[in-house]
C-alpha cells in the first residue's frame, strides 16, 4: 500500500499527515482522505481551521495543567470553587467524567498522562514537580487521587500518595465497590472482594 | 461524554471537527484531540496544512475521474498507455493495487463510490453519464470490469457491463479463483465453486 508514483502530492501528504492520529495505520488514513476529498470537503476545510485554531488559541493552564483558552482555566479562575480540595486526574475526559456528576465543587490537577513504567513514562516525564508546587500553594488540604483503577493508574496513585502525605497533606483515593445498577451476579470477582473488604456500617 | 462547560471552545471545535472523519466517535474523537495538542502540535499543524493544501490543490481528473493536480491526471497523460484498454475501478486504493503489479498497461476510471441501493447510492448518484461519455471517445474497445468482489461490487460490475455493451464495447470481469499461494484447504467454498465452475484447459 505505498503511495505509486502516479498518486498526486497533496494526496500522498494527506495520507501521511493522518497518520499521525492514534491508531490510524495507512488503510485507514487513505480511506479518511477519499472520504473527507470526495464527499466532504467542507469537513475537511472545519478540520483544518479547528487544529489551527485549537494549537494557536489553547495552553497549558498554569494551575491545573489542563488545556485552557487563558493562563488560568475557567475551572481554576471559579472563586465559588473549593480552594481546599484538589483532584488529581489523568486526561481532561477523566475530569468531564467527574464534573458530570455535578457533586465535585473542588479544584483539579491534569496529568495529561500516567506513570507507565514500560512505556518509559515516569515521573520525569509527567512533569509532577509541578504539581508538587501546585500543592504547596497553603490552600490545598486535601488530595483526592481519581486516576484509572488500571494497573498504571493505581502505580500513579501509590506514588503520587507517597510524595503528597510526605508533604503533609491529607490524601484520599476513589472508592472501589460495586457499581451504582449492577446485579452481584454479574460483577467480576475482584470488584466484589474489594467491596467486601471496603465494607462500611450500614 | 457531551462537552462541559468548563471545556475551551475550541477543544470542543476540534472534537467536532474530528468526528467528521469515517469511523470516528466521540471518545475517539476526544482521545485524538488530546494526543494532538498534548503530545505532537507539529504533527496537528502538519495535518492542518495538508488538509487545506489537499483541498486547494486537488481537482477530479476530466478523463479518469481520479485526484489529480491538473485537469489530465499523470496516468490519463501518459501517451505510452494503452489507449483502447479502460479499467473501471471503485477507488483510487483500488488502482493503486492495480498499478502495483506492474502489469496493465491501460488507462482507468474511478468511480469512486459503488451502487449500493440499501445507501441510497444509484446510477445518478456515481455520475454514471461521465463514464459513458468517457468510453465514447472513439478509442476504447475494451473495459475492464474491476469493481470488488462483494455484493455491491458485482452489482455494479453487473450493471455497468450491460449498459457497455449495449454501447458495442467488449466487456470482461477480473478472473475469479483461488488466491495465488493458497492451499485448497483453506480456502472457502464459495471461491473453489467458482474457480473449478472458471477452469481453465491446462
Amino acid at each position: 500500500m505505498d503511495a505509486p508514483m502516479s498518486e498526486p502530492g497533496p494526496l500522498t501528504d494527506l495520507v501521511k499527515a493522518l497518520r499521525a492520529l492514534p491508531g490510524v495505520g495507512v488503510r485507514t488514513a487513505r480511506r479518511m482522505a477519499y472520504h473527507l476529498l470526495q464527499n466532504d470537503p467542507q469537513a475537511a476545510r472545519a478540520l483544518s481551521r479547528a487544529l489551527s485554531d485549537a494549537i494557536e488559541g489553547l495552553v497549558h493552564c498554569e494551575r491545573c495543567n489542563g488545556f485552557s483558552q487563558t493562563p488560568i482555566c475557567v475551572v481554576c479562575s471559579d472563586s465559588g470553587r473549593d480552594q481546599s480540595l484538589l483532584c488529581i486526574v489523568e486526561t481532561p475526559s477523566d475530569q468531564n467524567s467527574i464534573e458530570a456528576t455535578h457533586n465535585y465543587l473542588g479544584l483539579y490537577y491534569i496529568l495529561m498522562g500516567r506513570i507507565a513504567p514500560l512505556e518509559g513514562v515516569g515521573a520525569q516525564e509527567l512533569n509532577l514537580k509541578r504539581l508538587l508546587d501546585r500543592v504547596s500553594d497553603g490552600r490545598v488540604e486535601e488530595v483526592i487521587l481519581a486516576t484509572n483503577f488500571t494497573s498504571e493508574g493505581e502505580t500513579t496513585a501509590h506514588y503520587l500518595g507517597e510524595a503528597l502525605r510526605a508533604r503533609g497533606l491529607k490524601v484520599s483515593r476513589l472508592a472501589r465497590g460495586v457499581p451504582a445498577g449492577s446485579e452481584l451476579e454479574y460483577v467480576d470477582a475482584g470488584t466484589v472482594a474489594w467491596a467486601m473488604m471496603e465494607r462500611k456500617p450500614a
